[in-house]
């Protein structure tokens, strides 16, 4: 038989700004393309494996665990696929099918479908809604109390830390102390934080964290991170009874090569970026202001943002959209001229983007390309 | 806080003869190497994903994933973090906690811990023993049918279809004609063949493949492959109810990044290596024909082999370790002196090895090595 092309390059991705939200914590330093190199063939990281990844010393994935834990001030932790496999080792091993769990009403479609994949009950805790979107610590206080007059206590809290569709920060803290008051352990969804922003599960008041190496590390997907409170080890690491030394939930061993390798090359970096998180923040606020001055676009959620993911309505664009020959396309194709990847082909009414790790001349070009597809178009 | 040196180098793995079976399926071809590049950087393969990856047109997955269904003649195929976790999803689909399943007397120990995370009880059919090790297909009808007196009825058989211990090929036609008398659906763990070998899942009467891309399909780890029957789509290819493109048990997406573009890019050397996969066979004859020779070593497991991985008792080199100043390390320490790596440091009693990929005067080499190592100790 005869193969297809598969189209196996990146190029446009690659060689421009690109404002994809999902891809702004992703990109790889020098030292994790170095360590692409060294570990691409196969099992690569598993020379020197005695039996369990999370031991192996040469390279020094155990030393490296030993860091990030501190890191995340967590007292264990394992690498992942990412954290929706993360997720679902935790569910699966501390909850029962038919018990329920509480998310918050933002949560990644991936936390509801690790929750249907161990048939757990998932009761979302809503947010306020339009436009800020904002979750509350007291809403998982009245849906609580909402369960427990129907007699249900939930084996799980579930908070997104910050959300993919509008960049809100939540009070885990907040949460956390709730969960505490009624015994139920928190599991706090950190792929949009953990490697963007500091970490301290335990000031966060969290049992479990997840995070995405490919999300927010640094790293070449797919990896995450999970950790947690000692006192869930025993569950969530639980040995094999036929096999001692494998741990169940992780099927042995979980990243064993190129991914893995990168998130720890990329390690100093991460720990480096995020000690200047404000200045991200107060880039991306700046940015927000600059869009906003152009007429017809608006920040949702919750305002000012504590984050880089901002999502924008654009009536503007939209606007623009209706009677342009080029319809919806026309600002994607903007934007390509200009070397502006990451907005979705078609879409006016609104985008999601990021200028995570941009420098300040590439942000300023960036919002200076909206305004000149703007005035363009006569506005 | 300082983080450690993490050693993260493969010098000596990368530019030596490694021995290695579970490494000698995984070396990367020179174009999956340019697509490591080019999809280096975190959630790479999902730049113009609309919901599915297996759906995804650029790079082409979606070709990829059709292309590789008619070359392992399954009706339905999808790319897995690996072997395990292709197994894993299979068992959680089509079956349930409590339910017995049937495994050979050689399966991986993954198979066990996907077996153990999903609540199974699991049966092994017995090997011939030592030194054979052979699976015969009537001896899981002999395990069925001492079950059926139990009034117990398995939900699934397992067959490795080569093992990592012996590698021995076992008849997968003959296990698939009891379990299609039986009614219960055969998985084929292909975790040492598919990528080495032809494999046609329809011919070898399997209702589940799964396969290891970092094991033996030249790509970067972790990766695998699920492929199935049209009968069994519905139930492990399941869609969310809340969330209705996505598939609950590949969590939404499985691998969301580089090792797929390895694996995409392999594809075609991988097509044409499967073609001289007698030929590797041949040489693995010969070089334990060679080996044999020198005495005190003997290839365990079915003879002739018909599979790269062989394992040898060498009670030459046990004996020569007892009396020797470095013990049981000397075999390493020889064996790194002429740039040779992958037999376990220590090790002398017996060791697996595999001289897959190697040009027949690297094998010639290799042989010879071990001959020098033998005479220069006075045998």
């Amino acid at each position: 038989m005869e193969c297809q092309d598969y189209a196996l390059n990146r190029t446009l991705e690659r060689e421009n700004l690109n404002l994809n939200p999902l891809q702004r914590g992703g990109f790889l330093p020098l030292e994790a393309r170095k360590a692409l190199y060294e570990f691409s063939d196969g099992y690569s990281v598993c020379d020197y494996c005695s039996g369990r990844l999370d031991q192996v010393k040469k390279p020094s994935v155990a030393g490296f665990l030993d860091d990030l834990a501190q890191f995340l001030n967590v007292d264990a932790v394992r690498t992942v696929h990412g954290a929706r496999e993360g997720k679902f080792a935790i569910m699966h091993a501390i909850c029962q099918p038919g018990d329920t769990i509480l998310v918050d009403g933002n949560a990644h479609y991936t936390t509801h479908l690790a929750a249907e994949r161990n048939q757990l009950k998932l009761v979302e805790v809503p947010t306020s809604g339009h436009p800020e979107y904002k979750v509350e610590p007291e809403s998982y206080r009245e849906v609580l109390n909402q369960l427990h007059d129907q007699c249900e206590e939930p084996s799980l809290l579930v908070l997104t830390h910050v959300d993919g569709d509008y960049g809100n920060l939540t009070d885990s803290q907040g949460v956390g102390k709730i969960a505490s008051e009624y015994g139920i352990p928190l599991l706090l969804n950190c792929a949009y934080s953990m490697g963007r922003m500091p970490i301290d599960a335990k000031k966060l008041k969290a049992d479990f964290v997840v995070g995405s190496g490919h999300k927010s590390m640094a790293a070449s997907g797919p990896i995450g991170v999970l950790g947690l409170k000692e006192e869930w080890a025993d569950k969530v690491f639980k040995r094999s009874s036929t096999h001692s030394v494998k741990e169940v939930e992780m099927l042995g061993c979980t990243s064993r090569g190129a991914p893995l390798a990168t998130l720890m090359a990329s390690f100093p970096h991460i720990m480096e970026r995020v000690g200047k998180w404000n200045q991200e923040v107060e880039k991306t606020r700046k940015f927000v202001a600059q869009m906003e001055k152009i007429g017809g676009i608006s920040q949702i959620g919750v305002k000012p943002t504590d984050h880089d993911l901002v999502r924008f309505e654009t009536s503007l664009f939209h606007q623009i959209a209706e009677k342009h020959p080029r319809r919806g396309f026309f600002l994607y194709e903007e934007l390509k001229k200009r070397n502006i990847v990451g907005i979705k082909r078609g879409q006016t009414k609104w985008f999601k983007c990021s200028v995570y790790g941009f420098n300040s001349q590439q942000v300023e070009y960036i919002t200076r390309s909206f305004q000149e597809i703007a005035e363009k178009h006569g506005h």
